[in-house]
């Protein structure tokens, strides 16, 4: 196997797998719903933090530029367990949440050119409008003409696409809402996948998955060799693993406080488990004597800032990377000192995403899932059918799952 | 002109300028002096923030790896004026103050190779064994064996070469102690210098001037073409911006609450002047207009913890570096939210020395200034003998000077 290189070609360019379809049938065709809205069913937040209602909503046809979409499967993560509990701005109800779906393109706007009916295609939070700086540069993920932002609107106008029967608006969810039969997306927010490739695999990388991946292939750049260690074997630092290994890490140390968490890691690359709180020495100090000196690069997954020292703290000097991953409450300030950061020649970075862009690396990463080298398969420890919606939270927030994937239809 | 690019042979090794010395009849003869004590003056700071005093004190031999130096000149930088105010440990009294001289080997201890009696070096508060796994590494500037700290001793041995006439103990500082006309250096602290140089502009590559140049070189690795922004135009700043102009970033952007710092600015590279704190608009409003949304590397020189968060808010989303060089007080936390790095695709870096390896990039740096392309001539601004070294302090305090060049004899 090849393995993955931070380093992008010059010019980024989208490259479109390729495949038959088992919808080839149906595209071109224009579908009898087409230009008009749809009914059909969602779930959606009504009140902050309590069970989702499946209600029959009205989502309209798609705006120029945008594509609508019905929704095979999708699953959850934590950062939509933090949305869905969240009482003040950004957040807002009522919503149709998630942002991890695999789906058909139903129908198409004006001005679409890159996907058409009976495309398979994962939405994805991140948009890629193209043409911007940022778009252009192979250095950043993070689109200036459609930024990313938690919005209650679609990503190139501030309207929604969603209303229930009252004809009342339903919120947008990070230009994405998954939580219903159908949905409307930007053509900046879709990603094309080859139709033969399992939906409730290739959902993921929508993601969680995509973000633990790519912060080690894109954003911190692991080299072959190098030791690795990650803060949180939750699903996405078990994603900074696969990436990690993927990338020719030699050694990948996990810090966890729940024991378990090795066992599950190995099936991601773990080589080396720290069990967190349970020792005269703190993890890092641990890792430094492991590693004699310190990790190459560390990942901070749990989204505890006061986690971030530590993990900071077992960077190797003079070169480690360390970074965030982990999201705290909005306004936690970074527990490291000035002088601290000064005299390591460590660095210290964030990424959106895991750095991923998003038409250019997820094909990417389609591409080692299909030749059997990305595990996805893995990270499904559940399915539920899309009425017991409320089920998926739950296995979620008991720490029950990896990921679960909610069936619209099965 | 060759434009500075960060990237290191993969085995990094030291060179040695040539050039016929001045000294030249004295190498390989053993001085009179030998394995004997000298007995000189030195400038002895009794107690912290009161004048230095200039006493006879007793330089011992140097012990094996160590060599004795004649201090031709010497400088005094910021972190000296900290050292000398500082009342509580690391600090330290007797002391032998500074860092940044340049001086002719009068005799050498055993084991020692690398350069003999009569040669012109410039030691360096960072040691380099040439041995360890950070010594070897490219990436790395933080030898492992003898590290950096602020200890009162020798690098290799906790003990001083360094007595009054009592006998009792001076202590040593940051492995250099320059204010003496003699001082004992391990041989891991020096580089050799071409004795063809003008000491009172070599002996600068000692500290600030080598931090500020290997910031932009280095650490952030400045791109031909890519914009710079630089908080604070002390020596360290202005050191900052020599090195973008050497790296070829096309603009330089200065903040600073004195606007003469505009005018000093241009003779290192400054292209364009923020004045800070006389504004509707924070210097990062100003600079992300200016540059159509930040600066790809940004530089902290002043030393304010608050700062930092300004200096981030200025960096480029997406690619944007941002380098911290000021030192705060101890302890000092980074005023910057965990979630602003996670979102941000911006890193944030720090580095000692500017990341140089003192053996390896003094001596590229000494080249350039020799050819006429590294500035240091500009640095200068006073010059007193060394009767008169409280005055070096007075005008540094007093900001009326860059570098004050302090002569042993001349
Ligand atoms: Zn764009
Ligand atoms: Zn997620
Ligand atoms: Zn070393
Ligand atoms: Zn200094």
């Amino acid at each position: 196997m090849f393995y993955l290189t931070a380093k992008r070609p010059l010019q980024s360019q989208a490259s479109v797998p390729s495949g038959k379809s088992h919808m080839e049938g149906v595209r071109g065709k224009c579908l009898p719903t087409a230009g008009k809205p749809i009914q059909c069913k969602a779930a959606v937040c009504r009140k902050a933090g309590e069970p989702l209602v499946i209600e029959e909503v009205t989502v309209d046809p798609p705006m120029p530029h945008e594509v609508r979409i019905r929704i095979i499967c999708t699953s959850l993560c934590h950062s939509d367990i933090t949305f869905w509990k969240l009482k003040d701005p950004p957040a807002c109800v009522p919503r149709i949440l998630e942002v991890i779906p695999c789906g058909i393109v139903e129908s198409i706007g004006e001005n679409v050119v890159e996907v058409a009916e009976g495309d398979t295609v994962i939405p994805t939070f991140l948009s890629t409008c193209g043409d911007c700086t940022d778009c252009k540069s192979p250095k950043s993920n993070l689109c200036t003409k459609l930024p990313f932002k938690i919005s209650p609107w679609m990503s190139r106008y501030e309207s929604s696409r969603l209303k229930d029967l009252n004809g009342d608006v339903l919120y947008h969810f990070l230009f994405v809402s998954s939580f219903s039969e159908y949905t409307v997306v930007d053509v900046a927010n879709v990603v094309k996948v080859d139709p033969l490739l399992p939906p409730d695999r290739v959902c993921l990388l929508g993601c969680g998955v995509s973000t633990g991946v790519g912060a080690a292939w894109r954003t911190a750049g692991v080299e072959p060799g190098s030791t690795v260690a990650i803060f949180g074997l939750g699903s996405i630092g078990l994603a900074v693993a696969e990436g990690a290994r993927l990338c020719g890490a030699t050694r990948i140390i996990g810090v966890d406080v729940n024991p378990d968490k090795f066992e599950v890691g190995k099936m991601f690359g773990v080589t080396d488990f720290v069990l967190a709180g349970n020792n005269d020495k703190t993890p890092s100090q641990v890792i430094s004597e492991m590693t004699d000196g310190g990790a190459d690069y560390c990942f901070e997954c749990v989204g505890l800032a006061s986690l971030v020292h530590e993990a900071y703290a077992c960077c190797r000097k003079g070169w480690g990377k360390m970074v965030i991953l982990g999201v705290d409450k909005p306004g936690t300030q970074l527990s490291i000192s000035s002088f601290e950061v000064l005299q390591s020649g460590k660095s210290l970075m964030g990424s959106l995403f895991g750095g991923l862009k998003p038409k250019d690396d997820i094909p990417v990463l389609l591409k080692k899932y299909a030749d059997k080298e990305l595990r996805l398969d893995e990270f499904v420890t559940h399915e539920v059918c899309f009425e017991d919606i409320n089920k998926a939270f739950d296995l979620l927030i008991r720490g029950e799952c990896l990921r679960c994937v909610i069936w619209m239809k099965k």
